[in-house]
C-alpha cells in the first residue's frame, strides 16, 4: 500500500502539473510548493519533473524531500534521471539510494557514479548487501534484472492456519503479494499458494494439499522478453525465480515489473527505428540531442553517398535523357517503402517465434508474390503516367519494369536481411531499416538507370 | 486458476510446436495429436496455430475440442483469428462464443458475423445478456472495452469475518482477484479491500475500518491509454470502474487486460509506422497481404510523384549540370531522416503528456538548434566531399547550404506537423512519417536545385 493518497481520477495527473506550474509562475513560497509536492505520489512528481524545462525542473528537484529522492529517481525516464543525477553530489546520491530496496538500487546503479555504488554497498546491512550484489550481477534484459526479493515463503508441511499466523505477524504484506511461495526444508520451490486460494480454504488443511504444485518457474538467466511472454500467455500476476541447479527460490517477478519492461522495450524499439539511440529528454540541451542522433544520420549519409555514386556512374545517360533524373527517386522510394513493410512484418514474427526454419522458403515465395502484384499494379500505373508525361512509350516501359524489379529486390532483401541476422545470432531488428533502404536506393537507381542505358540510349 | 497444467519452463512453448509439427509430419493418428493439443494451455494452442502455414493450421484447428475453440480464438492474433473464423459456420461460432464470459464475447464480436452476435445474445441468460449489451456498447480504446465483470463486492458495514465467509461460499475466486470492492447500500463504490490486507487483519473488525477508502477509479469512457498509464504509475493489479453520474461500480480492469492492451497498441504503432494497416498473418495469402499494404504504398507513390515533378521543373538545370542529379538524393534523404527523428521524439512526448502549450516555442528553438549543428557538421562534410569529387567550389557551397536549409525545414515541420495535428484533435502519430518525408523530399529537391539554378548556372 502506498503511503501517499493515490489519485481519484486519471485527469488529476495533468492537474498536478498545472498546479506546480501555476505556483512556479506566481513565485509562490517554497514551503507552499513543497507541500504540494509532498502530497504527490512519486510517479506523479516524476511526471511533473519530466514535463518541466531544465531550469524549472532543477528548482522543483531542490524542493523534493531528501528521503523521497530515491523513489522518484526510480520513476523518471532515463534521460531526465541522468540530468538530475548529474547535479547531485556523492553524499546526496548515497543518501537517496539507501532509502531503496536492493533490487531498486540495482536498477539505478548503471546511472550512478561507481564511487556512489561502492559507498552504498558498504553502508548496507550484510543481508541486503548479499541481495544487492546478486541483483547487480544480472545483465539488463534478463529475468534477474526484473526480479525483486519481496517473496513470502511458507513451508509445505505447515497448516494454513500457521501460514496465516505468519502473515499476520508481518503486519502488512509486501506490495503485489498475490501468492506465497511454498518451499521444502532446503528452500527448494515446491509450489505456490495463491492468497485467493488460502482465503477460501479450510485452515486446518496443510499447505501441501492446497498449493498449486505446477507453476511457471523462471530462471534468473532467462530473457526478460520470454518472461514477459509467459506473463501474457498465462495471465500471471507474479512468478517465482528459481536457481537452475539447486532448485532454490531466489526471488520473484511481478506483473508490474514486467509491464514496465514491456513499455520500456516498446519505447526503445520505436525510438531506435527512427534513429534515436535512446529516449531523449524533450528539453535536453542541443548538444545532448546531437549526440543522441548523430550515429543514425551518419549511417544514412554513408548509404546516401553510395547511392549518389551509383547515379554518378550513369551521369552520361542522364545527360542524354534528363527525364531519368526526375523519375529515378520514385523507383528507389517505392522499393524502400515496400522493403520496410516486409522486413517489419518478418522481424516481428521472428520476435514472437512464429517463423520456423522449415518455412523460410514459403515466406520468400509469398513475399515475391506480393512484390510481383505490387510491381504490376504500381509499375503499370507509373509506367503509364510516365508515358503520358513524356510521350515516350519505351521510357514508360523501362519505368514499369524497373519498379517491378526493385520491388522484387526489396522483397528478397526484406526476407534475407532478418534471416541472415537471426542466423548469425544478431538482433534482426537493429538497423534493419537502414540496411533495406540502402539496398533499395542503390539497387533502384542501378536498375532504373541501367535499364534506361540498355534500352533507351 | 487454469485447469491446464501451466508450463514449467519458458522454452517449453517452442517444444510444443515442434511436437505438433513432428506428429503432423509423421502423419500421426488424429487421436494422438488431439491428446497433445488437449493438454496445452489455450494460449499455447494459439501460438502453435499462428506458427503453422494455412493448411496445417486448418488441420490442427479441426482437431481442437469444440468447447475450447472460444478461449483459443480469444488468444489468437487478429489476422489468424479472422482466417479461422472464416472457415467456421454460424452454429460452430455460436457454440464457441457461448463458452465465454460477456466481456470476452464483446472482445470477439467485431470479428464475428452480425448473425452470430445476435444468436449469442439471444441464447444468453438475462443477466449475462445485460452485461454483454453493456460491454458491446463501449468503443475500442476505452476503459469499457478493457473491463470485465468478475469483481467481488462486499458491504462496508460487514465484518471481515462475514466477508471471509462470503468468499468461502464461492469455492474459488475469479482469476486476478487481488482486492474486493467495497460498496454502500446503493452499490456506490466506497473503497477497496485488498486480500493482502484482509488476511492480516483482525476478523472482528468492520470492512469500512480496514478498507482503502481512496483508490484509483476509472470510468468506462476513459481512454484505455490513460488507464494503462495509471496502472503503470501506481503499480496497480486491478482497479474499479465506476459510473460517473451514479457513482456505482460497473466492473473492474485487471493488470493483465492492461498488459494485453499495451502489447497490442505497441505492435499496432510499430506496424503502422512501417505502413502495414494491421498485424499480418505471416502465412496470409498474397492478396490479403497486398490489401494490408497498398494504402501506404499508394500514399508514398503520390508524394514521390510530386517530388518527381519538382525535379521535372528543374530539368533544364540538370541538363546543364548533370552532377546535380547525383547529389540531390543526399539532400532529400538526410532531411527525411532528421525530420523523422524530431517528429518521433515529439509524438512520443505528446503521448506521455510531457509537452505543455507554453513550451512549444522552447521546443522549436531547440530543434532548430540541433538542425543548425547537424547542418554545419554534415553539410560541411558533404560540401567538402562534393568539392573533392567535382572540383567545383561553388557546387560544394550549394550542397552545404542546401543541406543546412533542408535540415532546418525538417526540424520546423517535425515540430509543426504534430503540433497542428494535436491542435486539431487528430492523433499526431498517424501518418507522420509520410508527411514529414513528403516535405523533406520535395523541399530538399526544390532547395538544392533552386540554389543551384540561382548560383551555378
Amino acid at each position: 500500500m502506498s503511503e501517499f493518497p493515490t489519485r481519484l481520477e486519471v485527469e488529476d495527473l495533468h492537474q498536478n502539473l498545472l498546479e506546480v506550474q501555476g505556483k512556479l509562475a506566481r513565485k509562490s513560497e517554497s514551503a507552499e510548493l513543497r507541500a504540494t509536492l509532498d502530497k504527490l505520489h512519486p510517479a506523479d512528481v516524476a511526471y511533473v519533473l519530466e514535463a518541466l524545462p531544465l531550469e524549472e525542473r532543477q528548482l522543483i528537484w531542490n524542493l523534493v524531500k531528501a528521503e523521497r529522492e530515491g523513489e522518484i529517481l526510480l520513476e523518471l525516464a532515463d534521460a531526465v534521471r541522468e540530468s538530475l543525477i548529474a547535479t547531485m553530489d556523492t553524499k546526496e546520491l548515497v543518501a537517496a539510494a539507501e532509502t531503496l530496496e536492493a533490487d531498486e538500487i540495482a536498477d539505478l546503479a548503471p546511472d550512478l557514479p561507481e564511487q556512489v555504488v561502492q559507498d552504498v554497498i558498504r553502508a548496507l546491512p550484510q543481508e541486503e548487501r548479499v541481495l544487492l550484489r546478486a541483483a547487480l550481477s544480472y545483465d539488463e534484459g534478463t529475468v534477474g534484472a526484473l526480479m525483486d526479493f519481496d517473496q513470502i515463503t511458507v513451508r509445505e508441511d505447515a497448516t494454513l492456519e500457521a501460514a496465516t499466523r505468519t502473515l499476520r505477524s508481518l503486519d502488512e504484506l509486501p506490495a503485489h503479494t498475490d501468492q506465497l511461495f511454498v518451499v521444502d526444508r532446503v528452500e527448494r520451490l515446491a509450489g505456490t499458494l495463491p492468497l485467493a486460494r488460502l482465503i477460501v480454504s479450510d485452515l486446518t488443511r496443510l499447505v501441501a494439499e492446497v498449493m498449486v504444485p505446477e507453476s511457471v518457474k523462471l530462471r534468473p538467466e532467462d530473457r526478460a522478453e520470454d518472461a514477459a511472454q509467459a506473463f501474457e500467455r498465462y495471465d500471471l500476476a507474479s512468478a517465482p525465480v528459481v536457481d537452475l541447479i539447486t532448485g532454490r527460490l531466489v526471488g520473484r517477478v511481478t506483473v508490474n515489473a514486467v509491464m514496465d519492461h514491456i513499455r520500456e522495450k516498446s519505447a526503445e524499439t520505436q525510438l531506435a527505428e527512427a534513429g534515436l539511440s535512446k529516449g531523449e529528454d524533450v528539453f535536453a540541451p542541443v548538444w545532448n540531442s546531437f549526440k543522441n542522433r548523430w550515429a543514425w544520420l551518419a549511417a544514412n549519409l554513408v548509404t546516401a553517398f553510395i547511392a549518389s555514386r551509383v547515379i554518378g556512374a550513369f551521369e552520361g545517360s542522364i545527360g542524354k535523357l534528363v527525364a531519368l533524373a526526375a523519375l529515378m527517386p520514385i523507383v528507389a522510394g517505392i522499393g524502400g517503402n515496400s522493403g520496410n513493410q516486409t522486413i517489419t512484418m518478418i522481424v516481428r514474427a521472428l520476435a514472437l517465434g512464429q517463423i520456423q526454419a522449415s518455412y523460410w522458403a514459403k515466406l520468400i515465395s509469398k513475399e515475391l508474390g506480393v512484390a510481383t502484384l505490387n510491381g504490376v499494379v504500381w509499375g503499370g500505373l507509373l509506367g503509364f503516367a510516365t508515358y503520358l508525361l513524356y510521350g515516350n512509350v519505351a521510357l514508360g516501359g523501362v519505368m514499369a519494369l524497373a519498379m517491378l524489379l526493385n520491388l522484387l529486390l526489396a522483397a528478397g532483401m526484406g526476407v534475407a536481411i532478418p534471416y541472415l541476422r537471426a542466423r548469425f545470432g544478431r538482433d534482426p531488428a537493429v538497423g534493419s531499416s537502414v540496411l533495406i533502404t540502402a539496398c533499395t536506393d542503390s539497387g533502384g537507381f542501378f536498375i532504373f538507370l541501367g535499364l534506361a542505358t540498355l534500352f533507351l540510349l
